[in-house]
């Protein structure tokens, strides 16, 4: 039985010591799900391994609170020991310390000044098509409904806003084979993608601020591939761009935006992932800035989870009190003070108190 | 036997009909060997399955005459068989028909106006490193030493003069990886590589006269390869550039020019060949342009076998009556008219009729 009443530390602990590597995070749910049954404030849903619990209190606002039962897999750092002030083990910062104070939140906050939504998902270590987030937001969108939502994942304890979206192209160019001892007779595709990089290298990326946040977008080359062989002039070649935007851009607009600067040349995009507005001009996202972050927050860069719940409609941060430098290391470890400040700021929070 | 009477048509058949795939010319070696022993002017000489044969008649100049007795896999077009002029069958053109040229040229000019050698190769059509020719030059040079020397390769009927070298040199760019949504922590490998392609697009091949023919050289990149993984900002891109040079540059001085090309990157030589100088001023290879060519004679641009020779201080030319366009094809054959007018042009020369 998990004890929520138990400091966050030994909560964290506790957490740590029940092995939920991606896809084996059963036992871990059933337990969560157990610990808050008991707690007549909540209503508990589950969804495979995914476990839901809100308050029904008719609060004008709800919030959502989420984080991943799943670790990556133990390499012989369980289970969990303290030294120095810190919690070792694995998943201790990525992230069981943010769901004790999930769990910790839920105990505690009976009668929260927002309504409150607790997401404990599986699968989020491994291929996006197995997250359990998206299998909820697919399942049973009303589960994830709110005004606005943190995302729990390691940041140590800085508020991180929305995140950018990625998308990935490939950029063809074509030529003519020939005898290279000719070359003269055919076009050369590898040159002609020269145009390709010039247009990479003259490219200053975009500062957008975005709903009170200064996000920094990115357009890089992250492969290039051509050539046929030593001694023929090559009628392919392909530069592959990865474009990292800010989220005033939808996906479609910047597919249109990567099409429009390759002008002239065959775009197909491989992958997009949407990037998640931040929010953060939302009153209740205002006030956990304010309260949590003591005012200050910064934009997300790479891309996370929070983007599913943008594409729900729900404006979403990152805050969590793992070190996001320690995720998935062997000697991975979560500050003790690091996990409590974050309980303790949370919860002044939602209650009210700070 | 093979019958050096016989016509220069049905000597191309018969040769053709003894299969003499690379590695496997044995038969068709001892064959030529055994006809040209009985030639009382010539001298037979053999080193594997080559075989040398040359006259010694104390002229004050030598010509050596070339070719190779192996053919590229037999593929369903053998025997040989004849059909509106035109001798169909495996190493018709490539070189079978200039061998034949070669050895009538050895049975009927007994008093030629310049000493002659003949020489007869093996695995011409596989890696260089089993070349016989190259190995002929390793063991004997002397049995190649000339003034001139004709290789009999197809070249539809015209004299091609020299050729040009080959070098490849990969041209590497580092840059710092870092994760593609901080791509400003980083540099970018493929997008520095867009400096080499500069240079590239940038370059004007160079046309120099060499020994009377104009050469027409070519600078590109055959290969350009970067890349880590599609979030990463990649620290590392290679260009790989052929340079197809002229015989008035040695393959040292083509690598110091693509050195001082590619100043400040990594450049290493990942091989090379050296070309061949067309010797076209030397009274014999004038004469024989003059006489065979009918005065005209381009520059090679391709790398051929000369260079061996020019390697060994003898100019060369590449003359033969197969169209190099079907080498290595199924539908291979050689125009017999073209036979007969190599062997024609070739006899007169040699005799000093023409």
């Amino acid at each position: 039985m998990l004890d929520l009443t138990s400091d966050v530390a030994d909560l964290t602990a506790a957490l740590v010591d029940i092995r939920s590597e991606s896809g084996d995070e059963k036992v871990l749910a059933d337990r969560v799900e157990r610990a808050l049954a008991d707690l007549p404030h909540l209503e508990v849903l589950r969804d495979g391994d995914a476990v839901v619990a809100r308050t029904g209190l008719g609060r004008p606002r709800r919030v959502v609170i989420a984080g991943h039962l799943d670790t990556v897999p133990v390499v012989d750092n369980l289970p969990s020991h303290v030294d120095g002030g810190r919690l070792y083990g694995c998943g201790t910062s990525d992230m069981k310390a943010g769901v004790a104070v999930q769990l910790k939140l839920a105990a505690l906050a009976a009668e929260p000044v927002h309504d409150v939504t607790y997401v404990f998902y599986d699968n989020e270590e491994v291929d996006a098509s197995r997250n359990g987030l998206r299998r909820l937001a697919a399942h049973s969108p009303e589960w994830l409904a709110g005004d606005f939502a943190i995302l729990m994942e390691p940041t140590g304890g800085v508020i991180e806003g929305g995140c950018q979206g990625t998308m990935r192209v490939r950029v063809t160019v074509r030529g003519t084979r020939a005898h290279s001892a000719r070359s003269w007779m055919g076009e050369n595709a590898i040159h002609g993608a020269g145009a390709v990089l010039d247009v990479l290298r003259a490219h200053t990326p975009r500062e957008p601020e975005v709903e009170g946040l200064r996000f920094h977008e990115g357009l890089n080359a992250v492969f290039v591939e051509g050539g046929v062989a030593g001694n023929v002039i090559p009628d392919e070649c392909v530069v592959t761009v990865n474009y990292r935007f800010a989220p005033d851009l939808s996906v479609a607009e910047a597919e249109a935006y990567l099409r429009g600067l390759f002008d002239g040349y065959e775009v197909e995009v491989t992958d997009a992932a949407a990037p998640a507005r931040p929010g953060l001009d939302d009153p209740s996202a205002a006030a956990f800035v304010a309260s949590v972050g003591g005012g200050r927050a910064r934009a997300k860069l790479g891309w996370t989870d929070v983007s599913r719940f943008s594409e729900l409609g729900v404006p979403a941060v990152n805050y969590g009190p793992g070190d996001p430098t320690l995720a998935h290391t062997r000697d991975e470890y979560a500050d003790i003070a690091k996990i409590r400040e974050a309980e303790e700021r949370m919860l002044g929070w939602l209650t009210g108190e700070r």
